[in-house]
């Protein structure tokens, strides 16, 4: 008998990779959508081709033109914040913030499994080492699952896959041990915002927010890791 | 002092073309915003592109690649019913229905408003005359309000858009005594899912089910009038 299927937001960070990862344990086959929306620098994408290819997984890539809307430091030429000195503060939305972002991409990726017969779709957010989003927390994903079976074939005849997300509730050194139990080819995730484009070369610029964070979260967990594994290794440009 | 924004969905149609109408009654200033999903036909934007002209509105066009989603009619090769045989029968949902296109739409249009600061969102739904699409009733509009809310910023911070469906309840007969009483340029609004493509020209199928609706609502609210404004116009290849 052939697996359900589930689709996966990937986007070729650590988080989405450890879904992807999981969503295989718990014996789905899996789809992963990545999106083209206009981010400033390709290497997620690069990331999120190379780490389905290595899990086995069908790879689809939805363009979304969200740079026309604007509004964010991941789409704009904004500054990404460096060094990490707020982080730990009090909550704030952050300029990395892209406006609903999640709301979009969880639109996209419920139709993907309603063409697809998929009967879960799993999304990687938390929100408890990152909280400044609004749409990483579960209130948003709760509703979000109620307003899609509301809107759609699937959801009106009672077949509304389920949205999981598993790490909603991790810290980023419980991810960390995650990916590390589900043999995640970490060195191949990307979670750096504001790569270093250098010889026909990405590098992860290890300072950004997203950098720190996941610099924090392997050392906190107690592991040991090389440089690549930590931040991810250089993307040759496609 | 200038009005507040509001983002107004103009598919190019007669229910949006309307709601733009209504919206400026209402007092806003609005922005009109479509979607280059990968429809077959682009005789929609041509016509939205029109009509926010004549209404002196700013136009935003984002492309989205539903096509890429596929399970419709309207993106892939499938026919579209023709000769409304079915309408009025108990509500099935259509081949031309798209997965979630209205909650994938209303997201990115909701991202629109928060980036340029809109005050509300008028969207065109209505559940009277065609209600085989799930995501045309109140109850969508309802809970999806709710979730964008929680996924952003400014519903974080209790600056959420009003979002408006005034059409909602109206009949087909009642929408096209809204667009004459507001003087809408019917003529140059499009409806039809089947555009014939001749010399240059789309010209409406007069025969699939959004062609015979339109015909309807005009007859039912006992208008006469010429075949141009009961279909719309042939519109030039851009």
């Amino acid at each position: 008998m052939s697996k359900p299927r589930a689709v996966v937001l990937l986007s070729g960070g650590l988080d989405s990779a450890t879904c992807l990862a999981i969503a295989r344990e718990r014996g789905f086959d899996p789809i992963a959508i990545s999106f083209n929306y206009g981010q400033r620098h390709k290497s997620e994408l690069l990331a999120a081709k190379k780490l389905a290819g290595l899990a086995g997984a069908a790879h689809e890539v939805i363009a979304v033109d969200l740079a026309a809307i604007g509004g964010s430091a991941l789409t704009a030429d904004i500054a990404v914040p460096k060094g990490g000195a707020h982080l730990g503060a009090a909550p704030a939305i952050p300029v990395t913030y892209v406006p609903v972002r999640n709301l979009i991409f969880l639109s996209l990726a419920y139709a993907l499994a309603e063409a697809r017969g998929a009967q879960a779709l799993f999304i990687g957010v938390n929100a408890v080492d990152y909280s400044g989003y609004p749409d990483c927390r579960p209130d948003f994903i709760e509703a979000f699952a109620k307003t899609a079976a509301l809107a759609s074939k699937i959801g009106r005849e009672g077949r509304s896959p389920e949205i999981i997300a598993p790490l909603v509730t991790f810290s980023k050194a419980d991810i960390a041990r995650e990916a590390l139990r589900l043999k995640v080819p970490v060195q191949f995730t990307w979670s750096c915002y504001d790569p270093q484009l250098h010889e026909g070369f990405y590098r992860p610029c290890e300072n950004c927010d997203a950098c720190i964070l996941r610099r924090n979260g392997f050392a906190d967990a107690g592991y040991q890791l090389s440089k690549e594994e930590i931040f991810g290794s250089p993307l040759a440009l496609a």
